[in-house]
């Protein structure tokens, strides 16, 4: 039960309001569920605040979170018809992000993750949405593909009051320096261990 | 990135399928931030998949989560308007159990967190729900307002498949004894250490 009580004011010469109005960056890590789904239900509060909702998802199977990219969909709609809550927008690089022109190539994951970054960095630069979730976009960082200073940098700089989430196993230390809200969700105890596979509506 | 892939098969008798239908009871706590977040992720799943959806708050104040809240009432309404997804309900102890003649009545906050367990545990014999957050229930199991014993005799007990997460930090050990699946949600940095207070689309 949050209480929003600060434990420190810093001594930044700001006011609460401008502090409280702050872009935030947060990192969900850790071997344990629930990073990417804490994302978006971050995502789906932004929503209701009528920010834009950005997804990037850093996966390689469309299987997986389908249920959350569905019911962003409808939320989606309810904006654009209704003008309920932000606008959304739902990407993935496992079926050729839908702005590239090498829809569908799945062949190359690290070029394909190094331009997914490269328009996040465009759109960051342009102040396109309120909310973006950067879903598994540890993996790239982990294995070099995209480059963890240059994101920092351009996180570190990023203009407005546009909210990043980034989520998955690994993160790497300069992002965990950078970043404002970090979350390590460790694994106590999981179905898996028991030999039960994933299921529709608990595990996409 | 799941892959599905069981460490250990229990030789439990179970077919894959019989295994996978099997209600899951999941705990998210620790004192970081995101346990209730990511169990109304899971809840958006659920909904997808054509779950109805039941949120039980055990918290005080009606301010927090409002946004997640808001969205839930937007998806309940797909699902009553258009058949899209499953039903929901949302209900608060904060301002009195939808059902309750003490409503509007928060002096006595043990005999509503018990009122509401009671109610949980009929709804579970009857099947009501697909999907339960029990959202911020380890408060009550913590100060003896609901006895952990019962609850998870009635959680082991439950008939169908009906799904349980449970959020609040200090989760009782039957409790995660109990669980299929236990995240523990670790703080790592949190705004709040610098000062800045919630906000709007990112606290609520």
């Amino acid at each position: 039960m949050p209480q929003g009580r600060p434990i420190a004011v810093p001594d930044d010469g700001l006011s609460t309001r401008a502090r409280r109005n702050q872009p935030v960056l947060a990192v969900h890590t850790g071997a344990g569920k629930g990073k990417s789904t804490a994302a978006f239900g971050m995502a789906l509060r932004a929503w209701n605040a009528g920010l834009d909702v950005a997804v990037f998802q850093f996966v390689k199977s469309a299987k997986w979170k389908v249920g959350e990219e569905n019911a962003f969909r409808e939320l989606g709609t309810l904006h654009d018809e209704h003008g309920t809550g932000g606008a959304v927008e739902w990407h993935k690089m496992g079926s050729g992000w839908s702005w590239s022109r090498r829809q569908g190539d799945e062949a190359d994951h690290a070029a394909a993750a190094a331009e997914g970054w490269a328009e996040i960095a465009r759109r960051l630069a342009e102040e396109r949405h309120g909310f973006y979730v950067l879903d598994e976009f540890t993996y790239p960082l982990k294995w070099g593909w995209v480059d963890v200073d240059a994101v920092v940098e351009t996180l570190r700089s990023r203009p407005g009051t546009q909210h990043v989430v980034i989520t998955g196993r690994d993160a790497p230390a300069p992002l965990i320096e950078a970043a404002d809200l970090v979350t390590e969700m460790a694994k106590v105890r999981h179905p898996m261990d028991a030999g039960r596979k994933g299921q529709r509506g608990i595990e996409w």
